[in-house]
């Protein structure tokens, strides 16, 4: 029997430090609302099938001008924050595109030089000002923890907005993880979903963590097999296998790539992320040649397989490759945009609107 | 009998330096549109009432979403500039809010770099410029006097658009005392209004331009009392006391904080301005912590009382403040947001649609 | 009889490379949509007076609430890209206005410091990303030919969608001169149009591609006069001179100002562009009074003939010519953002709805 978590506003500070991530995420989920997305573990399987039938659902809709219109009258009442201090453009656009479909108004906060903090304001004081401002504050920041900390600070206030985390630190970027799922679940909706299949993820898998969020939220579905192909400095974290090891999900670390390619039914390509390298540097070493996707893999690869990429790319995968009709990062963009509209009416609850809508 | 004052157009730029703050507010409130607004003497104590009623009408309208569509319709005609050239996000978050809910279109400047002024444009030219794509100019700038050289500029040109001063200098930011006088309006909504109540302000009050504006505009109502407590080198400046001796104000100055707590209906705390400092440092030996409301005060200070700062804060109020139902530092920053609705709807001569609306 | 000219998605881009400017113009005027606009030369004398025409329409329709409300449906389900990498705050507000007149949601991207560029990506990889989220991109750089490139890239994408070049390098600005042929389709609306006149530039001519954009569009005209004044060094590129001479224009090269501003019937004046020079300095010694605008030459000016100026300015127009209603540059400005309108119009083909509407 899982121990009763207290909702956010009664749990202190340090209580919630010391949770597991599953025990936060059943926290966050906690059906008092706001609801605070916060780490990927908040997804589990009924949830990530209707996000991803929503996104589809606001696809068609969005399909007519009579369509956008309607979808765009839902929140117009709504002004979102995006609270974005650590560079994204493309996450940010993502979530801007997002909210301007369903019409929220939207307002900016991406460098804190121009914000009181210089005045010798606390974080904490400056999120609270923004609260007063919007209804929901998406959030990227560079700090590890922040979204949360601010979650739960804004949830003792007269006014708790919910916060969406954009990506904080190294560690959490659920809608990533998200859009990732929703991709998969495209990919293989004529070949049985996502269970049974073989996915590959090469490259840095240590500070990925993209790559970190979806291996977890994988273990949702049945007989999923995860290889994990990286150089021994950047290999997925201990605390990820535990994981997978606890859920009895299959996996197996490799260094050969192209040995496994022929088994993959995706393969997830990333970039060494070498902004996080301290000094003596992590990645400068690594030859990345052994973990790219080169337009000769495509003749390994099974023709229903799919190629994904968080982006942006180096060089870990030809631009040749690009028009092969199996590789789906430039979809996974755009499915990450609609995967956030469905995560938005979900939490202002516009869901119910959008499925009943009969249009032209 | 009061001097007769020309308009705008006609009142040449020395002239127009020449007039007292009194006779200014009479020349920019002439009936002839556009309305700008430069200095917080504009608002005499009919408008201040007709201004928060109006607020609070808004803030009525604005519950339900039809009433949001309804208000989000107004202006939506309407394009609104947000010329920042100050570090403010607070102020440009409100002013922004304001206008998109409105319906307004909003525009920002907000660095000087990337603008034509690099190319060796003049300021006029450049706001000139701008005026040419909006409806309103929402002007924060460092430079003292600057809103009101370009209001009187525009008024020579054949597109002369509304100024709305949102900080110029150290010296006016009638906005900021507009939302402070509704903050004390509904703090005794039930006890008799402003009258006759006791204001202590608190800190740095000698740069300190909200204070400086609220001061003045307290002098609209009767008996109000008003008591400065300030380290000699930053007490409020001789000019403000000149005209509350002219106005038959009462106050005090003060240097024992605590003393003062039980007779105050508001305190108004400030933060100790180090930006304004001059190389050898006004404000660097101020003992700051006498001029601090700690959480032991709550318990001098009335029941009805209430607490204000006009934000940011560092550690003039301790946090552990915030809980207690007096403060009210975190409504002034919403009461900001509907005042200044309620600012643009008399701008644009759109009350009366506001006061007829029924909505469900 | 003209060549052939593959469509977009079928030329290489070193074939498209090898065209001439004209060439290029038929290349991206094929009907086949997107409708890119990438040159002035796309511009011909038809599609002026159509795009005029709507311009002026437009400005109509827009003067009352209802029709700035039909406006601002019309394109409400599209999102513009502002992607503007150079400075331009003129023409950024410009089309920005543009886009919201249309009801165009629109995004920006100004500052490639934070976007993914930062961590290695191609530029064709991040345009790519941007044209996920948008239906429109305008595109402002610094380097010449980006725009072309870039419309060209998309044009082989799933996703192709129309580029908008707001100026790119030295070379092409293609809306300024649509504004500029505008500005005199008004002027001379009463006086049978742009045929006929004589036209005098006056400034840095060989760097400003206002000019040389200018000058080529008017060989669609009959019988204009063109008359260039520039210091030797900054005289008009000779590639206009024999594009002139290959129409049948009429020219003259001239360095005295003052004689020629008594047969004008426009005057262009422009800004030294020293940005461009290079470290010896080409423009440093010119004395740029000899190519001025004074006061004193209103009197010489005929009564009927304009100034114009593409701004900002600096020295090279005395302030008091404002006043003289023969000054047009400030016209201009507003004729830039209703010809942009009517640009974005026909790009997404709702010209007819515009021209059918009938509101009171």
């Amino acid at each position: 029997m899982k121990a009763k978590i207290k909702p956010l506003p009664e749990i202190t500070w340090d209580e919630l430090q010391q949770l597991t991530l599953d025990d936060k995420a059943r926290c966050f989920n906690r059906s008092d609302r706001p609801l605070h997305i916060l780490v990927a573990q908040q997804f589990d399987r009924p949830l990530l099938q209707e996000l991803g039938d929503m996104a589809t659902r606001i696809r068609q809709v969005a399909k007519s001008k009579q369509g956008m219109d309607f979808l765009g009258n839902l929140l117009s009442h709504k002004t979102a924050m995006l609270y974005f201090t650590q560079p994204s453009t493309r996450t940010f656009l993502s979530f801007h595109s997002a909210c301007q479909i369903l019409g929220m108004r939207t307002v900016e906060v991406r460098d804190t030089s121009t914000s009181s903090e210089m005045k010798g304001e606390t974080q904490e004081d400056s999120i609270r000002t923004f609260s007063s401002f919007s209804d929901v504050i998406i959030m990227r920041s560079a700090i590890g923890g922040l979204a949360e900390k601010m979650a739960w600070m804004l949830s003792h206030t007269e006014r708790p907005v919910p916060i969406v985390n954009a990506g904080s630190g190294k560690d959490q970027h659920p809608t990533q993880a998200l859009l990732d799922i929703y991709t998969l679940q495209r990919s293989f909706e004529k070949r049985g979903g996502i269970d049974r299949k073989t996915v590959v993820f090469v490259g840095d898998l240590a500070r990925g963590r993209t790559v970190r969020s979806l291996a977890y939220l994988l273990t949702n579905y049945e007989r999923v097999k995860q290889v994990f192909i990286a150089p021994p400095a950047l290999q997925i974290g201990k605390d990820i296998l535990d994981h997978l090891k606890a859920s009895g999900s299959e996996y197996e670390l490799a260094s050969d790539f192209e040995k496994v390619i022929p088994e993959a039914d995706a393969i997830y390509m990333t970039r060494i992320q070498d902004e996080w390298d301290d000094k003596t540097g992590d990645s400068g070493k690594v030859d990345i040649s052994k973990y790219s996707f080169a337009a000769e893999h495509l003749k390994l690869l099974q023709p229903h397989a799919v190629i994904m990429h968080p982006l942006p790319r180096r060089k870990e995968i030809a631009v040749e490759v690009d028009h092969d009709p199996r590789a789906v990062y430039w979809r996974q963009v755009r499915n990450g945009m609609w995967i956030r509209v469905a995560l938005l009416a979900h939490i202002f609850d516009c869901s119910d609107s959008i499925r009943d809508y009969h249009g032209s």
